[in-house]
């Protein structure tokens, strides 16, 4: 196992890689205000790993309750989260239960918010099972709920007691979700972290063949850089740079989703086709080359992910990026490459070319 | 205008209180991110106090958004805040926008949630004009919902960036409001400033005319003392004492909502009856005399507020107590008065005696 700090003062807290975690009580134990838990997870994941974490639990004399949400991100809504509500008000749950998230980004997502909201604020862990979730999601306090108008537009930020990410919980994951979670791994490496970029051009067939060793690596590296980023931006209001970095792609991919419906791709595909959209708009700027659009491009591609973006035409993909939150006081503020390794934050006001990147990246 | 400071580290506000704040414009501009406000409040208070914000605020160029709600308690759901995001998202607003709460401690407590879960924060301004939400709601970052299974259920710390209480527009507040202002007004009396409470004695009909000079000073110091309980245990997570004790006949006062159903009684009407529980069951417990209730009871009364319980019977109320947020680790939690002056929070566990004070105090 190994071990991360987030460092946020009085809301530091670890997050712990590596395989079998699932029963290992005493690191949940440690972090309870009480002997009482309410487990949330879905229906795909509960026959898998559910009673690895309730039984050992149960075992040490923990309260566990549980909610068993449908499964997709159709379903992070208001009225999901309305039953994790009626969940918690049913067994008289009070400011000392902690929440547990027993899943992917939707649930953690849910819970999250839940645990934020619920009687103002109760203690809340991350136990993410998909490899989105471990690299991205469950690290950093980021917690919502979609609105019909747009993604995560309704949420907080409230961060976990502890993460523990099962590595062996990776095994049953859909090839489809594990290149989605390859997408935010590979952000790190084009936004910060250009050695990392390198051992992932070199070992990416290791990933995908789901090389224990190799993603324990992916992962901690991944929660290592995010972790940074986090400590010194929580609340993402830096102007320049901070947190808004770990967006790159997500504003093209966020038109992406909102464009298709959520639900049709997943939100790592979407970061997939919207960092190539990034790259290519950073060209133009004359920041990347040629040749670092066709690394980027070729990396997610042999991760599995779609490269090119659906044909909405760049009028819609403007439109839902201009709804999307990374707008500052009406104007749009794209995350691109000044170089690989290294991110900034731009205000995109040459809207012709903006356009152009976006057709030349859809097929 | 007096002004008292919030102490919270980075996250400290003023409250400035007085005549005419309305349209001192400056107050407002000097907190803003950017020159977009939403103004959130009801169809009560609009047509009285709306334009005189607005107006003012428009002439030097700041772009304003009006939301209007249904007036009343039973408006404090979720289907309500969803008009807040729908009204917020219809603008296109940002992270930038900062929301005005203008309005009683219903608007308050929704438009706060609201803005502290619009793209998981954005600023807020507290406008409040009923005397409840001047002395007690605006000020310390409560903010909420209510669920069908409890009041408040749902909810987050927020805290205003400024509270502008303009005490002129207590002189339309209905007699029935005064009075159920003045509820919180003698709790701080009650539970940490016997000198404050001896002032009330003395011009508890000065307050019932609307001596604005009284008022001023009664806003004036129930903010004082709130902000001195809310600065030392700002997310009321103190095992002892803090802020729990600003809950004085709260958690009587919950059930006696609950059980006649939201928007029956004010809260503050039952806060005033849930204090004369409180100081009986004080009594009971050997701190109070049978002076000190009757005092208690006389003030309460004088000003304008119901000092016994509707029958539910003391079952009722011990249910609907239990469902409330006061309690830790399912045990029953009340706060009740060592002496006129001085409350504590206490783990109530002789129930008879709790059933004993609640059927004395109700006819």
């Amino acid at each position: 196992m190994r071990t991360l700090n987030v460092a946020l003062g009085e809301r530091s807290y670890c997050v712990d890689i590596g395989p079998g975690l699932l029963g290992q009580t005493d690191l949940i134990v440690s972090v309870l205000p009480a002997p009482r838990v309410m487990i949330v997870t879905n229906t795909v994941v509960a026959p898998l790993y559910l009673s690895k974490l309730t039984e050992p639990l149960r075992a040490v004399g923990v309260h566990v309750g549980e909610i068993v949400l449908s499964d997709g991100e159709v379903y992070k809504n208001w009225q999901t989260l309305n039953t994790i509500y009626d969940g918690l008000l049913a067994e008289h749950c009070d400011r000392a239960t902690t929440l547990i998230a027993l899943g992917g980004g939707v649930v953690g997502d849910l819970a999250g918010f839940a645990a934020a909201t619920y009687q103002r604020g109760i203690h809340f862990i991350q136990v993410p099972t998909t490899l989105l979730a471990q690299v991205d999601s469950s690290v950093g306090g980021k917690t919502g709920i979609n609105h019909v108008r747009g993604k995560n537009m309704i949420g907080a930020f409230w961060q976990p007691r502890r993460v523990l990410a099962d590595t062996d919980t990776l095994n049953t994951l859909p090839v489809r979700e594990l290149s989605a979670g390859l997408a935010e791994v590979i952000k790190y490496g084009l936004i910060r972290d250009l050695p990392f970029l390198e051992w992932l051009e070199a070992n990416i067939d290791r990933l995908m063949a789901r090389d224990s060793e190799a993603l324990a690596y992916a992962v901690e590296r991944s929660c290592a850089n995010k972790a940074e980023v986090v400590a010194d931006d929580e609340r993402e209001a830096a102007k320049e740079g901070g947190r808004a970095l770990l967006n790159l792609g997500h504003t093209f991919g966020h038109a992406i989703e909102a464009g298709l419906g959520y639900g049709e791709w997943l939100h790592g595909e979407a970061v997939g086709a919207g960092t190539v959209m990034a790259a290519e708009l950073s060209r133009r700027l004359g920041w990347l080359t040629a040749d670092d659009v066709e690394r980027t491009r070729r990396l997610l591609q042999r991760a599995g992910l779609p490269v090119s973006g659906p044909k909405l035409g760049a009028e819609r993909y403007l439109e839902y990026m201009g709804h999307d939150k990374k707008t500052i006081g009406g104007r749009l503020r794209l995350v691109l490459l000044k170089r690989l390794g290294e991110a900034v934050t731009h205000a995109a006001d040459d809207e012709a070319m903006i356009r152009a990147a976006i057709e030349s990246c859809c097929a």
